[in-house]
């Protein structure tokens, strides 16, 4: 397991749109812009899935998966398996959230299940000598 | 094969930064922003390796990336192989655009080798009842 930083967590829940990566049993990578997600904990992460085509596919064939968002020149890379859930208090409160989003928005949005990311590596997609290196 | 419409080729050189998805040869899904990117023709976009490391080991050992690019509720996803180049007349062209590129920014800024992705599908990533959908 790896743990966020306060900096991390701050700019993770910033940033409107992270993108999600999966990939497919043949290796073909997947990545999709995410409104939808949550800090758990310092370790985990929760993604609601309302239009998840591939990506749902992708992750119940392989749970690996990369979310990877940034501002500016700094970014990060969060690496882990997921676990999917439709039932549960988890998923019960994220349909809450994600239908009260789409009323909000004036239009009606519904969450089809929940991904659960534990992180187990972070790694920086900062531009320079650091790119790309395991942070956490 | 698949061609990219006027519309896609304006948003994709409009927005500064693309998501360039991989895979390592375990299926581990690996993304990340980047900004140096040309469109060479319809179904052919060019990526500039300055800082790439995951991604360049995961090219080598797997050449099917993914693409994202977005803006609000826009988006494409552009998938297909890619060829990684570090010599000849495409490269010492990028090369020299980086090197400007870094010049104008006031620090220095190196391609290290190109990748020229041949599109060979076009999904899109607007949230709603398409969302994930083969378009071209």
């Amino acid at each position: 397991m790896a743990r966020m930083t306060d900096r991390m967590k701050e700019l993770f829940e910033k940033i409107p749109t992270v993108v999600l990566a999966t990939a497919d049993s043949d290796g073909k990578p997947n990545a999709v812009p995410v409104g939808a997600k949550k800090i758990l904990d310092d370790e985990t992460i929760l993604i609601s899935d309302q239009f998840f085509n591939k990506t749902l596919k992708n992750m119940k064939a392989n749970p690996n998966v990369a979310v990877t968002f940034w501002e500016g020149h700094e970014g990060y890379q969060l690496k882990g398996s997921v676990v999917l859930e439709t039932s549960g208090s988890r998923y019960e409160e994220t349909a809450r959230w994600i239908e009260e989003l789409g009323n909000a928005a004036g239009f009606p949005l519904k969450s089809k299940g929940i991904a659960i990311l534990k992180i187990e590596e972070i790694y920086g997609v900062t531009p320079g000598a650091k790119a790309g290196k395991l942070l956490v």
